[in-house]
């Protein structure tokens, strides 16, 4: 019926070229195995990664971007501060954002939180049972009670974000921890989901339940309108209330 | 019977020398007006501007400060990125945030928003009511219903900040506007009040009822303990859960 | 493509039989009016009133309603308590509802959101500007930045509800006063929408916008899974986590 | 400095007298070993309990009652309609209201909630760690980043509780569940702070940490104002905007 929806996945594509152990569970890069992995008629994906010109986000590239997917970890930093910028203007626009696993201390998404996004881990290939929190949500379609992995990368609270407007899923850690693994938030017209599971050396992004989530967030986030944001308060109209009658003394600057 | 509350009110301080109007209103500047206004004998009060060294904001003062208070306007620009990062900083780790009327758009409330902060203005001097949504907060308490403000530069909607967590007052303005005025946000450890009456040319400065509610919330930002947010989670301790036993076939970093 | 949602739009129906103004306005009743003027392809809706056996809600009826509207005023005592649960726990299970103009005290909403759901009023046909404040939102789209309404019943401040999860719209009143007029809740797994607009003698209801936000709203609470809410904690399966060795001393109740 | 604040401490008291293992842990009652626990400089601290006259819950007893601690389990549908209603029309004026452990589905949490706050649960004596989320809230105030209870009862999600304000506590338990054991909400100038631990038959109220939150709690859900709440539009004042003209044909009542 209508269109589908235009989404990037971007990966940062620098362990599975670097480390024999990630190659050999993601061989072509993780944007690789999401973009076959969320495959589906109502979604047209392309990839973008960190070495290409402009980190592969350019302009026109998100001009055809209704949703972004993040995955990054090693080379946060090396992520340009005025590409930042742009996606971030494109999410305040409206654009959808899907945060994943190590994406939690991504630049963007240290932007869009004003927070350090920082946490506690352990690579101890513990069993990690995520809690449903919002069988009502959007974004938890289809997954029931409770996803069980059972050997997964510990990341524990606290957790350094702004209380979300929605917790979606809270993990459990066989060593001892807890962590707030799904939550959303909006920032300007544009919806944000961060999800927790995924790794470079287990193969979360094959798993058909984290599938499941990473879809219903990207269509979740997906724009509802073709709605902008000044740029600043200059940029905004003056409201003129027909029947408002000013006071002599005052102009109306602008 | 405890120590005062260190408060640090920043002020641009460019208007009130540039402009005899502003100096009419403000002929010390708006900070040593606030300082003024705020003074009790619970808050030790320095201030601090934008031309000082630093604006003012050294390490040595931000050591010194439980509080923030935040006036800018026409320099937003001029306020170097490595002390709104310092700034930052400090919020996230506990101290208090209060930013007033034009600061809507400075860098820090930018930054700790994740958004834009727009909205739309028209300076007619029009009357302002601002109506106290939520009688039972700190930051509202001794103002009653309403503030009745006879002539005010209009703040309107849409404001685009996260939803508040607390939202304070709205206003109502002759020419046909509304406003969230007041309205508080965590983040870190840090607490943040936005509080838009206070213009260069209107003496809100000096109207005990918005004084009264700075100060609350002044006293209500101060920090509750003396917590850190780790910067990284590379700094962040692991847990050692006592009667875990760890897969063999992993190590525990670190 | 999928089956159209099942809308019952509830309505006291005492004022239209009751008083000549009123009926000139709305002729068959409010909840007719509703029912023509929602009317699409996508909606199959029918009407229940007050002085309907079991208040038209019978659990037949409920089986088969996706989402509820709900206006009343002079009778919300008249409702009986078991009906008022009843609903009750089919939000909890997921329908949704959305609550228009004096429906504000009415016995559903009251315990669905714990608080008194006070208000002030006054009737003077008075100039309302609802300001959109949540431009991304599904429950506003297509009604631009603020939707003029040149005689309303005024609502204003403090409207004695839980802070809302979304504010989708605050209105300001020529005689001074500002009111949340849009906001969404979650209760169980039922999505709750408030929306002011609407009188028995202003015809709000045959105004093109304010149908359009009833019909997002409608649209937008609509439940996302059948999902179910256990009734009591003894209700509730025990996780039996594989595993998981429980201390021998301790046995597992239930 | 000020008045000590007065606490009224409620217990259910049946288990305690029915039951030979948890007379043999609260040998004077739950309310009495909390009073006990809680015991300081700036509380008036004062118990009722279920088979009082009224529950002890009196009128005069409410009027010397700034905050409420409430403990019930077994006897909840014992609580008469009228004393809820008495107690969360308290609470909506100001009072401060802590429930605690299986208090998760007295009516009065219930009432002011809007669900049902079912909930999973596994009497395993297992051990629990409480994550503070928090660390920046008062109510966290002095336990450090966890707290460790090496036998509990398991409570688990999902937790039918609208999402709250502030998430405290997040629980890990050894079984393999996590459950929200510190949250905070407002209804309408009321504050109330559900906290998990405690049962009948573990001695959690003799366990600093939770004595230590539990205080805290009392002490942040004290009200700030002596406010009211009009227990209904009818009773709320019309507003008179000095200025505002009301068009003739428009009569405002009242």
């Amino acid at each position: 019926m209508s269109d589908p929806l235009r989404v990037t996945v971007w990966n940062e594509f620098r362990h599975e070229r670097e480390r024999d152990d990630v190659k050999a569970v993601y061989p072509d890069g993780i944007h690789a195995e999401l973009a076959r992995g969320l495959a589906a008629p109502d979604l047209k994906i392309r990839t973008a990664t960190l070495d290409e010109p402009e980190h592969g986000l350019t302009e026109a590239v998100l001009d055809e971007t209704d949703v972004l997917t993040w995955w990054g970890h090693m080379a946060h930093k090396e992520v340009k501060d005025e590409i930042v910028t742009r996606v971030q203007e494109r999410v305040l626009a409206g654009m959808g954002l899907v945060v994943l696993h190590s994406g939690h201390e991504a630049k963007i998404f240290q932007r869009l939180m004003g927070t350090t996004c920082s946490l506690l881990w352990r690579e101890a290939g513990e069993r990690e049972l995520l809690w449903n929190l919002a069988p009502h949500h959007p974004v938890t379609a289809g997954v029931g009670d409770c996803i069980d992995l059972p050997a997964a990368e510990m990341y524990g609270e606290r957790f350094d974000i702004p209380e979300p407007e929605s917790l979606l899923f809270v993990s459990w850690f066989a060593g001892g921890n807890v962590f707030r693994s799904g939550a959303t938030w909006t920032r300007g017209n544009g919806r944000i989901v961060y999800f927790r599971p995924g790794h470079e050396t287990y193969p979360m992004y094959r798993n058909p339940q984290i599938l499941r989530v990473i879809g219903n967030a990207v269509r979740w986030t997906a724009p509802r309108a073709a709605a902008a944001v000044p740029k600043s308060k200059n940029d905004a109209p003056r409201i003129a209330i027909p029947g408002y009658e000013q006071p002599e003394k005052y102009r109306t600057e602008g």
